[in-house]
């Protein structure tokens, strides 16, 4: 009776999708992705799209027999559920470093430059000059912190979550809001080095887009 | 050498200062609070400050001879490395469950309310409309997904990283924001009875602003 693949309901130009998509291609999950367009048709608004997240936000993910939203409550149960390969450092140290990363980018970031806030400012001169202010107070937190943890990852010389947290919101950084990160040399080391890591090829938006 | 007290920096009205005070209540911990005032002197902005967490933003915890700084990496090291009263369910999904709404309040409602945003937008009826359209519709996200959770507390009969969250938000809601929760019965009875125990009791802000 149960379906045997997960459904990642996201879009592909949304950031939360990406983390949990990147998650899922660590980890070896089979999964179908459907697109919910949050940005032209607003799927996200539909009855239909509110039954599997009464939050109409992507993604939402169906694994297991029950629906998951919020992505990085999804990761973490994917972490609890199929713990290998491991993106959580051992020691309670560097796993409180991670999560460190990983709210910066969560709180501090994401939510303050999301594509959905444009329609509560004035104009979008308000709205674009609000997105930049804080997407690079949040970039130069992360320059510090990682000072603490960095080495070929986020942290250490593995890929945890902070790095599936990082990838996203720095190409949203470069792209969408067209700040200059070479003022952030860690993090520009980092999103270069992950980039070219096959599972953040194998997710990238574009991927993702021309699949479409 | 080392100091056996924990120290929180923190301030009274804080509410992801609250989260981290709760945590060290139910956990017994021993610790000294102290306050970092963001609203009237801007002590995070010191120099002093800025050597404790680079992002100056309250709060921080001295512990174990480490610094850490946001709060729930802050908390979850707390149950990492005092494991006894759990405020995590046991199972991968209750867990879910439980970060899911962690998620709502710490990336879809505070930072989209908080008082550090106030200087980005032009005028205060500006700010107040955005902090309160944020603040209701995350509200209602949270009264969608207790469906799914609530028994005594937000999760099942246990008092969870949840509860933690749930309670410093409402409060800004209904003190700061003036939005009337009686339309979430869930989140009110939730937060009235939370508000009653011990643990809420004593760390509530009115207390620690007496205290100071």
């Amino acid at each position: 009776m149960a379906e045997n693949r997960a459904i990642l309901y996201a879009f592909w130009l949304s950031s939360c999708s990406w983390r949990v998509r990147a998650a899922l291609h660590l980890k070896g999950i089979p999964y179908e992705e459907r697109s919910i367009d949050i940005v032209k048709t607003n799927q996200q608004q539909t009855e239909q799209f509110r039954a599997i997240n009464p939050a109409q936000k992507v993604p939402a993910l169906v694994i297991d027999n029950v629906t998951l939203v919020e992505s990085m409550a999804i990761v973490q149960y994917l972490e609890d559920t199929r713990p290998e390969p491991a993106l959580t450092p051992k020691t309670p140290v560097l796993r409180a470093r991670m999560r460190e990363l990983v709210e910066v980018v969560v709180s501090g970031i994401q939510p303050l430059q999301n594509n959905g806030l444009q329609s509560q400012f004035p104009t979008t001169e308000q709205y674009t000059k609000f997105t930049r202010y804080w997407t690079d107070r949040g970039l130069q937190t992360l320059e510090d912190l990682l000072q603490k943890s960095a080495g070929e990852y986020c942290v250490g010389d593995q890929i945890t979550l902070a790095d599936l947290c990082l990838v996203p919101q720095v190409y949203n950084a470069v792209g969408r809001h067209a700040l200059d990160i070479s003022k952030y040399p860690t993090v520009s080391r980092l999103y270069e080095k992950l980039l070219n890591e096959k599972v953040f090829k194998e997710t990238h938006p574009k991927v993702i887009k021309s699949k479409m």
